[in-house]
């Protein structure tokens, strides 16, 4: 087992009505005049903001609002909320929403409370923040994990880059997880959450190291669970259950407790950037439902063993010790019927990437072919030519 | 699933070499004089309080000492500690050992800052503390989970009492867990060790609850980790995967991960307080070995779904459809004979309890008949004379 570092400090209100603690809570960490900070139509539809604003105001707390957060959170905006939250005195920053939401919400705190620097100078590692704002979420959809996780990713569509930190000071102080907000969700964005999850869950399991019993097991627990609990919450949206369990097991897969003692790199998520960079309308989690399998199936020799406990251990399969290949295939291949279940894609056809551009695709990840993804098994330029075709030609 | 909260700040230092940071934590928690809390002549034989004075003394910290902890640690030494800080102005406490010196630290930091309390008064719950002091852990015994829970348990002699509280202020703020630092730890602290991590796990797992499929899963992946974690650390007290991963399942098996969502209750622990409290030289341990299968055994039909779950996820039991009872029992009957391979008791005549004395037992559980324990079952006076009764008959 590696050394490593756990720091997930974030305290999590779980559970039906818990958003009515909002304006205690944000007065317990210290915020006066709060950003809500939110994305598009449905906050406002369903009610909920004007909810969160009336509970703010019970607690004698002032606000001003900003929203407009798309997918894939663009630094124009963090830089407008900055310089709102500077004009109107904001010491406290509550996201209302899911990873954009959240994500925007840390780069925006970060900014504000490191005036000397520009928000995309952490973004582009220039420079590091040391200072941070207070801040919070409710949570609307169980997916990116960012509400527990330190990470914070950024769109400059100028520069046309998407860059993210790492930092302590990126884990909010409080989450409200309550379940019954994501019954909205669409069957859509409910599979493409529980392939996010999965796949955090599983580019940690799938990195290098040895020894790490109880990580594997916490990994293989959250694996299970998010299997269970995303099928059904596609089949039924207002699964109470079912919504609860993947909200839950989406916090987790990205606070770090399933890859402590590894050396966890995203080795899928670098292959999937490429992909939505090229498109920008294809959706994260569908990029990685349409890439893992082949990489898997790329992937697997160089590790027999770890690929033989998945299928054994997550998926139930039944060991063949005479022949462990056919185990590990058919490991993946469940996996695969899962998100085909799911409705997600299983190659990159279905998200309509052209048999010319895969060439690109390699070029692009492997950074002119000077990259080398590491790993059980290291990923060049020709490895990552060989996964693209895979999942070019895959079912 | 339950409506929850989780909150666990906690940051954890892991591995090898992980005491060398302490110096710098400290500072960055803003310690500047540092009270050095221990228990006995252990941590100054093996040169550990040395190195950690040098650790402190490279960054300019000073320090004072206060050793003498003992198990079941006491209310006489926590007042010594407050009045020792507060005359040397102490502003960090740091604890170098297991629960017992991180209770006292505990109880120390939180008297230390609520001056206009006696701290026996927050155990007795006269008052609650609402500030504490930044405090620290070098963690030398794999058992308590103290490092990373909200509870601590202090003794008073002189009321013959025991008495804990749980508050969000007993978080501390760091843990160091170096597992080569548990490789002297005798065979049976060991194995006390094992127990108290899967008897923590086991206690929330057994507590009512439904839909927790993720907290299930966890949970037994906790348990799993610790029956082979624990096994292996007896038979080899150098074996560092061992010892790792029994670390961190202790620290995990009580952070209330295992038991999100369930409302855990400790009932075998309620039953056990009275063993140790009737005969002080009884390890906290031992008792929950001497008990735990009797109580199942007692209990189990008050929930047949929930124990073969327990023997089919946590022991491998093939499940027998027609007669459920046998694999319940099987599922016991294992756990029973883990802890007689680890060497733990497994009915009270080996803790040297006397026949007649069980009535008395059930007397003080029940608080005169008074109190009736919540769960599955609902177990009152009778019931606990029963089940003392079958854990003084037991195997």
């Amino acid at each position: 087992m590696d050394n490593f570092e756990f720091y997930a400090p974030t305290r999590i209100l779980f559970g039906k009505g818990q958003e009515e603690n909002v304006g205690k809570l944000v007065k317990e960490f210290g915020g006066t005049k709060v950003l809500l900070h939110y994305g598009g139509a449905s906050a406002k539809k369903s009610g909920l903001l004007d909810k969160v604003k009336s509970l703010l105001e019970a607690e004698g707390l002032e606000y001003v609002e900003l929203g407009g957060v798309r997918p894939n959170p663009e630094l124009a905006l963090v830089r407008e909320g900055i310089e709102l939250c500077r004009k109107e005195g904001v010491d406290f920053i509550l996201a209302v929403g899911g990873g954009s939401v959240i994500d925007s919400c840390k780069s925006i705190a970060n900014g504000l409370a490191n005036p000397e620097h520009d928000p995309w100078e952490f973004h582009m590692k220039k420079a590091v923040p040391v200072k941070t704002t207070p801040k919070g979420v409710i949570l609307t959809l169980a997916a990116a994990g960012s509400e527990m996780s330190e990470s914070c990713v950024i769109t400059n569509p100028e520069e046309n880059l998407k860059r993210g930190y790492n930092s302590r000071l990126n884990r909010v102080q409080f989450t409200i997880e309550n379940p019954e907000l994501t019954y909205s969700v669409s069957k859509f964005q409910t599979a493409c959450g529980a392939v996010d999850i999965a796949m955090h869950t599983i580019e940690r399991y799938f990195s290098p190291g040895e020894d790490t019993w109880l990580t594997d097991a916490l990994a293989e627990a959250v694996l299970r669970t998010i299997i269970k609990a995303g099928r059904e919450a596609v089949e039924q949206p207002d699964n109470y259950e079912a919504r609860a369990n993947m909200m839950w097991a989406g916090s987790l897969a990205h606070n770090d407790l399933t890859g402590s003692g590894r050396r966890w790199l995203l080795t899928v998520h670098q292959l999937e950037h490429e992909l939505s960079g090229l498109h920008t309308d294809i959706t994260h989690a569908a990029g990685l439902s349409a890439l893992w399998c082949s990489w898997a199936r790329y992937a697997w020799e160089s590790n027999v063993k770890r690929f033989v406990q998945f299928a054994v251990n997550v998926w139930g399969v039944q060991e063949d010790f005479e022949h462990p290949e056919k185990t590990v295939l058919e490991g993946i291949r469940r996996q695969e019927l899962y998100y085909k279940e799911l409705g997600m894609p299983t190659n990159l056809r279905e998200l309509g990437i052209k048999e010319e551009e895969l060439e690109t695709l390699a070029e692009m990840c492997s950074f002119g072919k000077t990259r080398v993804l590491d790993g059980y098994k290291k990923i060049g330029y020709e490895d990552m030519l060989a996964i693209y075709k895979m999942a070019y030609e895959a079912e």
